[in-house]
């Protein structure tokens, strides 16, 4: 179950396995956190009210749940996501599901915390298309309701601000996971947790060099000794059918955010928990099964066709990492004063 | 607390409130519910995945959950609602909380129950925008995680049908009632539960006439002994400047759906269960406020001019009518295959 020393450098990031590193792992029961946002159960309760309450974006139809649907996925089931006014995004809903355990977010990691993240879509035109964040701020200030919970967690006074709404959405996240996959179960001991069939698709995910990237407890190259963002050039081997059908190169990739030429179809590896529920795939969502997506990544990134029987094996091992979806409740939101929306 | 005997003559619907009918009623805490559709807690849950899935909208982003925040009053904060492409309603959403209470549904009673409600905004072009029930009905078929859940409930073989699934969501809303509001206990008998100033709003309400009505448990005319929807012409006295300043005569109402002259601006006796939280008003959502709204229902169905103190005290009254919301917990959707939006 250990795969190979390992080196690889892309560009300008180089990433090491060594036999110890590489071991199986599973996923904690608790997310980790920063120490300047401890989580506590009364910020998670204001996040959840936050994450779902639409009234923070222009028309007050978009909210973080529309396009990281926890009911689902943690994504949107779309190939990019639709915010306000219809309007299309231009990438693939990554899961919310687990993101706690990524030391950078997007798709490019241009965050490199939840908290960070967590304001990027409020002003994005085609997400929730707020003008600035200010605006959003005058909405969550005019709606009564909500100032109690500030109040209650980070100081009476000027407890509304952007960073604490920021902070409370980021502790909510941080309880978006989901331990106890059968993979889980199988890596502690219980060796009936995964079927024959599973078995072999994890052995043939780790022979093939699947792990060299998705690796450590969250499949996404976050394995210990890790600090930062860990990111790869995709498609490494760009020269063949896939690549050109889904349009693997148009969008640059990292080089959007940074304009590095280093950067160039750079991606953060993304976490590969819970990946049976968040078709379609890749930046785009050009790929509509995970059959077909572990075709393009094998031969995009390892430069190697799998045989049929392997990609079924690898799609069967990817299907136990389905973990335990926590119990919600639902959060209660205070009422909308009639003019919110002017 | 009682109420004068009256008697209604609104073009042809005869209301009439005997001093008995009129008494103060509070909610039931379970609602009523039809022989052919008796609820069960699997109907419930499976009505609820169906309730929250955005997947049977055009674009597999408006659920019935889009208009109908049951996170919030039930509707959408908005004067009008948004559905797929950005597309606006012509109405305001109605509060689905306690609409198992109401004897027909939609603004203009078109729907005479639940189960056939449920069928409308998923073929609406401004709402969920599918092009027949047929193709929702493809839909759900092609998201294999649902089948499980219909056969169980409705029996083995043709299970998923639009009918079944327009009776599970049916069920759901049936839970969604709010009892022991402040009203509620008062009028059982804790005195406490009212301040002074809605138990003298509450007087008020029924003097002036409002109670004529908005009566019953639902505060919407169905009352004992009555049994199909409860219509009114508003605005009755058309005559005033909140009718052109909020547009009140533009919406011909009833009529818009039956083409009968006698429905011309007649509207379904809305609920006033929660009415705080389901800024802003009126079949347009044209007025912002609570207190501008019964200035403006005073004025056009009663040809009175409240003054200020009896407003505000009407208001107060109204804020005792928000009852205990359910706790819910989050239903957790099948995975989506990824052609399922082709």
């Amino acid at each position: 179950m250990k795969f190979l020393s390992t080196s690889i450098v892309i560009g300008t990031i180089i990433l090491s396995f060594s036999l110890e590193a590489a071991q199986w792992e599973t996923l904690p029961e608790i997310a980790p956190e920063p120490k300047d946002n401890p989580t506590s159960k009364e910020k998670v309760e204001l996040g959840k009210m936050l994450f779902f309450d639409p009234r923070f974006s222009s028309t007050g139809t978009v909210s973080c749940f529309s396009c990281h649907n926890v009911m689902e996925g943690g994504d949107d089931h779309r190939s990019v996501s639709i915010g306000v006014h219809g309007k299309k995004g231009g990438r693939n809903a990554p899961t919310v599901w687990n993101s706690a355990f990524h030391l950078s977010q997007f798709w490019d990691g241009r965050a490199a915390t939840l908290e960070e993240q967590a304001k990027g879509p409020v002003v994005n035109p085609v997400e929730m298309g707020m003008n600035d964040l200010d605006g959003a701020l005058k909405r969550l200030k005019s709606i009564p309701g909500y100032k109690v919970y500030f109040d209650n967690i980070f100081g009476e006074g000027e407890s509304i601000t952007v960073d604490n709404a920021a902070k409370a959405v980021a502790a909510y996240e941080r309880t978006l996971i989901t331990p106890n996959s059968p993979y889980d179960l199988y890596v502690k001991g219980d060796k009936k947790a995964m079927n024959e069939q599973q078995v072999r698709g994890m052995e043939t995910f780790a022979a093939k060099g699947c792990a060299a990237c998705h690796s450590g407890p969250a499949f996404n190259g976050v394995t210990k000794g890790v600090t930062s963002g860990v990111f790869m050039k995709f498609p490494t081997f760009a020269d063949n059918e896939y690549v050109k059908k889904y349009k693997l190169i148009d969008d640059l990739g990292r080089y959007e955010s940074t304009k590095k030429e280093a950067d160039k179809h750079m991606w953060r590896v993304p976490t590969l928990r819970n990946v049976t529920y968040t078709a379609p795939y890749l930046h785009n969502g050009a790929v509509k099964t995970l059959e077909e997506t572990v075709k393009v990544m094998a031969k995009s990134q390892l430069n190697m066709d799998l045989e049929e029987k392997e990609v079924e094996d690898i799609v069967a091992f990817l299907g136990a990492l389905t973990g335990k979806f926590p119990e919600q409740i639902m959060p209660h939101l205070p009422p909308t004063p009639g003019d919110l929306l002017e």
